[in-house]
């Protein structure tokens, strides 16, 4: 007998990557391109479907042979799974990517949620799905997370459940995105520490996160932080730790609520930086954690920068 | 055919409040007395059932012939049922209550969280278990609540979830009884409240919240709070104002997390206010509940104090 395959691909606001996996969510071969959300819907498909096909290359298969591919996407998924409703790092609004990639692929293809997929693959292949109770939360540009009760991943009564970066955890803080203030994400996430940095460097502080000309980083990539942390800058340290700290509180929210065996962090920061944040996100939480939810395991996904596509693949096979 | 009754008891650290009811949720009638914590135990035993022999007296029933008794009690229930592990408003800790009461009704007695008996009593009767999605919170001198996610109700992973009251809102906020700073319950629940009230007191302000001696109230019951409100009194207001304003943010937060049909509330407070406090309350969660969420119905619960007895038969009738 053949063996099975199925590609995952995980696609981010900056990075398309497409893993190839068999049926026991080992991966194969994985093939990365650019995002370029800039030249829109057609060109981003084309490299969707461009990656897809170097992975499968890499594995030596033809797409149209593998059983399905799953797709976790950054933005709101139509409920019929047709349809990407709302992407903002992507710019797109009810584009109908399934269809479009069946139509290019020549196999099914399923549509979820990036950070929906990523908690799956962790919860799944990482955890043999043996927590009841478990939440997953990726930092990075923003923050989200998938959640999962009685077993059962949460969707919630409108396929709008897991939104924890939009938990309030301070209603005095800085405005959000969603137009809240003191939201988790605007404390916390990659952009909440880029505009603290601005804000820093325009009133004078010194810090290696800056360019040549002195001027603080359009973007600040986790290794570019991680490397500032490591060389002791101080500011690096400041806005690191401030991360930390409400990432505690917000972990220490959710195993009051939601009593989880396993809580797991992954995305680019946690990646790059899990060894100097896990004990003071600990720390913070564990203080503020009742006594009967401190059982709680907190820790740094395996799965790295795999969690996404592992999930997607997951996706895929229970849907194949 | 005899027709079946269940009695449900709903034990607060003021006072027993006993139910009859028919095998479909129908209350016959009820019996009320003093908790008197103070006495002890054995006492508070005693008081428990004499309210559940006055209920079914008035009913024309004998204790002993009813299919079973649920009791909600405020404090940790054992994982076997059997216990109540810790109770601090009835300074009661590892308490054989099952046991000790059986031996003196004569029927089977199964014990639950007040705020999880009460939870699942709303969802039950008065939503015919219709929400898959749904959190029911209770505002009274501490804040608790039930969470229902996926049809089923959450324990997590060691009994412990639903603690919505140690939600941390602000971190710089008030400390909480649990050692916390700005727990939802240390901003929002009677006792902050009442602790508002004392500091303005103190501070030389005016108020309707006060005892003949001018002194702020021992204990602030929600009747007086009411009845100050609705008579202009600008402290009694603001401190309400302040209640919803955090009722909202943690509304939205859980909207966010859990995506519900329905948040129900229930409770002292808003059995007393919730003409008042309602409208208020969703116009904080609204506006920080992000877009797929919103079709939230935020209601209070038209059970009012029936809420904790209907919920301890329904107890009673599950695992008869």
């Amino acid at each position: 007998m053949t063996e099975e395959h199925y590609i995952g691909v995980d696609l981010g606001g900056t990075k398309i990557l497409a893993g190839v996996f068999d049926s026991e969510y080992n991966c194969k071969f994985t093939d990365k391109n650019k995002t370029k959300a800039e030249l829109g819907y057609k060109a981003v498909m084309a490299r969707i479907i461009e990656t897809i096909r170097g992975a499968a290359h890499l594995t030596g298969i033809d797409v149209a042979s593998v059983k399905g591919v799953g797709i976790g996407a950054p933005g709101t998924i139509s409920a019929d799974g047709t349809q990407v409703l709302f992407a903002p790092n992507l710019n797109w609004r009810d584009v109908p990517l399934k269809a479009d990639l069946e139509a290019e692929l020549g196999c099914p293809v399923w549509l979820g949620n990036d950070c929906s997929v990523a908690a799956m693959g962790i919860h799944r292949s990482e955890f043999n799905s043996e927590p009841n109770d478990m939440v997953s939360i990726f930092l990075g540009t923003g923050i989200g997370a998938g959640i999962i009760t009685n077993g059962v991943f949460l969707n919630g009564a409108t396929h709008a459940a897991g939104e924890v970066g939009h938990m309030v955890l301070d209603p005095e803080g800085p405005l959000c995105a969603c137009g809240t203030h003191g939201c988790y994400e605007a404390l916390a996430s990659r952009t909440a520490i880029f505009k603290k940095v601005k804000a820093a460097v325009d009133s004078g502080e010194k810090t290696m996160l800056v360019d040549e000309g002195g001027k603080p980083f359009n973007k600040i990539r986790s290794g570019k932080l991680r490397r500032a942390v490591e060389a002791g800058d101080k500011l690096a340290t400041k806005v690191l730790d401030e991360t930390c700290y409400y990432t505690g509180i917000a972990i220490a929210n959710l195993c009051n609520l939601l009593n989880p065996e396993v809580v797991a962090l992954g995305g680019g920061m946690i990646e790059q930086l899990h060894e100097t944040m896990l004990p003071k996100i600990k720390e913070a939480a564990a203080v503020r954690t009742m006594p009967g939810a401190r059982q709680v395991k907190i820790v740094a996904t395996k799965l790295g920068d795999h969690a996404g596509i592992t999930g997607a693949a997951i996706l895929a096979q229970d849907n194949a």
